[in-house]
């Protein structure tokens, strides 16, 4: 009974890391008061003098809530601080980074415990938690009826995207989004490291390379096109026979300014081999097919 | 006395491949007429019959204008249909898509001979040339005051970016930017060959990858103020540390989906060197020096 006012409260919380915390001051200031735990219990302690209930154990903070939020380190984690608790009628979200099949496999083991499972990935940064105007969103996957229940509850530490009933899809969604900015990222590097040493104000380069990849972003769309359609050469104003021409010039240009080209090399070799393939009439959406067989 | 009334019109311009020709068609469109040559003359003959006056040689054009515009094949190209003609007291604006060095070397070349040189780098696809909503630039760079006199004529076919006296910063500037789309276009071959087998919604996908890209994409502020101060740690809220930890989650989950992640690993490379070499409080700015060092 002790926790009957908890259940009608804010969710269970486990983990308070970086993450959680933000998670937990979201909802606390929301006015949903969260009952947090975690396994170093001095974390706890400024949130409990913000207005949250401390639990002692994973399984006294998962009696607390229909609703247990996991914000673990990493999946065994979450199997480790779960094992032996009874999560039967609970609605389990996992926030805790994993890959997709690490997703499945952690829904079917919430299920058999009979508890329903949606996992979460988090494209934010903690500072971006409680703050709408930031854009940071929380990808959903797996039980919709869940998600629906818990929407607002959900809505509060950040925006919501629901991307499926296989449990799988969020963490997949997730990682595509960080492995596309890591592609992004290395082109930056590759970028400053050639201008860095010459006569350019970097913060007047730095608003035309933001500006310029904004207006590249859409590209994204005709690759989705493409990969839909079967046909890589649909509304194709720059074909991959004229940009394997102009990677020399890139090429050279990273010679000259004495950049290590090595951040774009492999692109440049799977656009080569496709183009040798017979498709000089395509963009780079070939290079898909290359990675993926 | 032939060409005397050319002078007063549009710009003499050698060369009429798909981006001389859609060049062509923006200075003729704007009521300022050409002078054109092409050395294959066929190219000529529609844009005659728009309104374009037709030259026989190259220094016949050249005479033509004041401002001689050329859009070649490449560098080499330029030296060999300019050898012999006479170049003094021109304005030789040079959109040929070449190296830095290329640039600077042939604007030594122009003010041997009498000319002033500006070198020209496009950022546009030929459809996007006089069509001021596609967003598409020239980036120009070398003498201010040709550039100056000759802005509006320039700005016709595009938006202009003048971006320093030294010749060569226009082509670097094109290379870097370009440079940077390659690896966000790595980055996005990567991210569809993870999602494209699953029961993921294309188009809805690229909708969530536009809308990430785009709001990484101000990264290069940061980028910029660390390569400013020397400093790679200051605001720093995703750090080199966690983006490690990270990248086994990305390789992983490339492993499950069955992607190569060779289009990531020589980025993550850098990424875990920079950590070694004790910088765990960094962004990825610290790769910059790996590879130029």
């Amino acid at each position: 009974m002790e926790y009957d006012t908890f259940e009608k409260n804010g969710p269970a919380l486990l983990g308070l890391g970086a993450m959680g915390t933000a998670l937990a001051r979201a909802w606390l200031a929301a006015g949903h008061p969260p009952t947090v735990w975690n396994r170093t219990p001095g974390r706890a302690a400024p949130l409990a003098a913000e207005g949250a209930r401390v639990a002692g154990t994973a399984a006294e903070a998962v009696a607390a809530s229909d609703l247990v939020v996991v914000c673990l380190l990493d999946d065994a984690s979450v199997g480790e601080v779960l094992a032996g608790v009874d999560l039967t009628g609970k609605d389990l979200v996992d926030l805790t980074t994993g890959t997709p099949a690490q997703a499945r496999a952690r829904a079917r083991w919430a299920e058999e415990r009979g508890a329903r499972f949606l996992d979460g990935g988090i494209m934010a940064v903690p500072p971006m938690i409680g703050a709408p105007e930031s854009g940071g969103y929380v990808l959903y996957s797996g039980s919709r009826a869940l998600f629906e229940a818990h929407r607002d509850t959900l809505a509060v530490p950040a925006g919501t995207r629901y991307v499926g009933e296989d449990p799988a899809l969020a963490a997949l969604h997730d990682t595509a989004l960080l492995s596309a900015m890591t592609g992004m990222f290395a082109g930056i590097a590759h970028a400053f490291a050639l201008v860095r040493d010459e006569d350019v104000a970097l913060q007047d380069f730095a608003s035309l390379l933001a500006g310029w990849l904004t207006a590249m972003a859409p590209h994204v769309y005709s690759t989705a096109d493409h990969l839909e359609s079967g046909d890589y050469t649909k509304g194709v104003t720059s074909n991959l026979a004229m940009m394997v021409q102009g990677n020399a010039t890139l090429l050279r240009t990273a010679e000259e300014q004495k950049v290590s080209a090595e951040l774009l090399t492999p692109f440049m070799a799977l656009m080569e081999r496709r183009l040798a393939d017979g498709h000089p009439d395509e963009d780079t959406t070939g290079v898909i097919d290359l990675l993926t067989r």
